[in-house]
């Protein structure tokens, strides 16, 4: 295997699980991840995001293993104050992950980037992972529903995916510009790009969007390669399969390669969906079919190595 | 007794304690409780305001008996993950604590003054006196110490009263204006004016120099009654005594007397102190001489009658 850099764009819980995965076998240097940041929000004041923060505590091995977010050993004190003071407590913010708030918030208000911060963090917890946010600018995903736009989380967490999907904006992402750490990797010295298997409306297609993000993927030289999140016409987990069938697409991972035609040059699907390749291939896109849920560690180091062989595969200009 | 208010001046711990056995001896209507905002600050960009806070945490029963600062059935994770990312960890802050300082950060960001922030958190815990704060902008307590001037936490936290002080500063005290709230019932509705046994210096002083308060307390029918902090030379609690004797003063209630001399109409020293009483009455103070170190509730309470008692033999124009 080259030395280039394997890039993954990662959104929150199923993100994470591919990124440890390759996070277990490949050098630190070699793995950069690009975070989805258009969950990020401000909530009592503070910054607060979602996808980043996942990835970092997974990498750091300090993630809450049964929640699939926040921190292990979390108290919950501060939530239990606010709630007999009166304050909102539609989302859960437990006692440690609120230093990584606030530290993040007060870096900001000083001046520091998001990609600044998320650095100072990484060194502080001893993640050798590069990890950058897709941009350093605000973009807040929006959720067009039946019901009226939704901020993402007020969605996600507080509507618990409840209302019907109608589209999706990213407020914001017109003035945003692609993370430059990241577009020079991907321009420079990337050996594969990964999109993994977050949801490709809300996880996604805000880092594809952010201007600058989308020509330097196409221009690279690098295979892009998509792990699709829809396993058997399900969501692994989170609202994709939902959000598909309200938006009247077949929940499928050939919906999935459909979605990213254009950008990927190969895709892996899970055994399940073998029956879909030849119409995969006929999209123009490299199917690999493996095991695909990430059950447990072994699960994420074993994809992550399908991943991998696929990239080397395609670099050699294999043929399936 | 009549039904004027019985307005207290409190800084933190030993004017909270004073503050509590009032509030068991008083209809909550009849109280008011004038805090010191000179010890307030900004942390990881969160404003506290721990004077506050004490006599809030104290009224809603909320308080930690055993430290006498805080939140009973505190949890601390928040400083750990803190100090794993590095930030300052020289101010220790809970995680129930860190509720109040959000919320009042949030509300002051909205526009909401810190008076009205206040009474957001008293109405909430069912604290039914009137906690005010003794302003709404914000002064800032400097120490002015052989190493140089320093913020009032840092000294006092930080630092730990360590430094040699020489004097004292109010910074932004020239804008400040006397909270109308306090100096309407000091005006038009005091029975009595209480200065709890808080640090002269530190605690008191900041509420007395607010432009407007001073002139009000003077203006006032209702007789001022100071509860001397030091017992037998030395402070009950905090730097008080070490103050006096860096600034050149003997450590005695007598010298509180003098400190207060021309606002004061009473004081209420220890049974310790009892040979005082010559040379504060000749300060043209009228004395009461009792138990004045408040071990438990108890204590609390007697206090409170006690300097109720000699207010209500002031306000009949009684003569000891």
């Amino acid at each position: 295997m080259s030395a280039g850099k394997v890039i993954a764009l990662s959104g929150g819980v199923g993100g994470a699980k591919l990124v440890l995965g390759l996070s277990y076998v490949l050098p630190p240097e070699q793995l950069m991840v690009v975070t989805n940041t258009g969950d990020d929000f401000d909530h009592f004041g503070l910054r607060i995001c979602p996808d980043t923060d996942t990835v970092l505590y997974t990498l750091a091995n300090l993630a809450d293993k049964s929640k699939g977010w926040g921190r292990v050993d979390e108290t919950w004190t501060f939530m239990e104050v606010m709630k007999s003071l009166g304050g909102e407590d539609w989302f859960n913010l437990g006692d440690g992950d609120l230093a990584l708030h606030i530290l993040r918030t007060q870096g900001l208000a000083q001046g520091k980037t998001l990609t600044e911060v998320t650095a100072q963090v990484s060194k502080a917890w001893g993640v050798h992972v590069e990890v950058i946010p897709m941009c350093d600018q605000s973009v807040a995903t929006i959720v067009e529903t039946e019901n009226g736009p939704l901020a993402f989380q007020h969605y996600f967490v507080r509507d618990r995916c409840e209302p019907v999907a109608k589209g999706f904006t990213f407020n914001g992402i017109e003035d945003a510009v692609a993370n430059p750490i990241a577009v020079d990797a991907i321009t420079h010295s990337a050996e594969a790009i990964i999109i993994t298997p977050s949801n490709p409306f809300v996880s996604v297609d805000p880092i594809l969007k952010v201007p600058g993000m989308r020509s330097a993927l196409q221009a690279s030289k690098a295979p892009v390669i998509a792990v699709s999140p829809i396993v058997g016409g399900v969501a692994i987990k989170g609202p994709a399969a939902k959000m598909m069938a309200e938006l009247g697409i077949p929940t499928s991972a050939l919906e999935v390669a459909r979605h990213y035609q254009g950008l990927i040059d190969a895709m892996v699907i899970d055994e399940v969906d073998e029956h879909l390749v030849p119409e995969i291939q006929d999209l123009g896109v490299k199917v690999c079919v493996t095991q695909t849920v990430m059950n447990d560690l072994h699960d994420r180091i074993k994809l992550a190595k399908d991943v991998l062989a696929l990239s080397e595969f395609m670099q050699n200009g294999g043929r399936q």
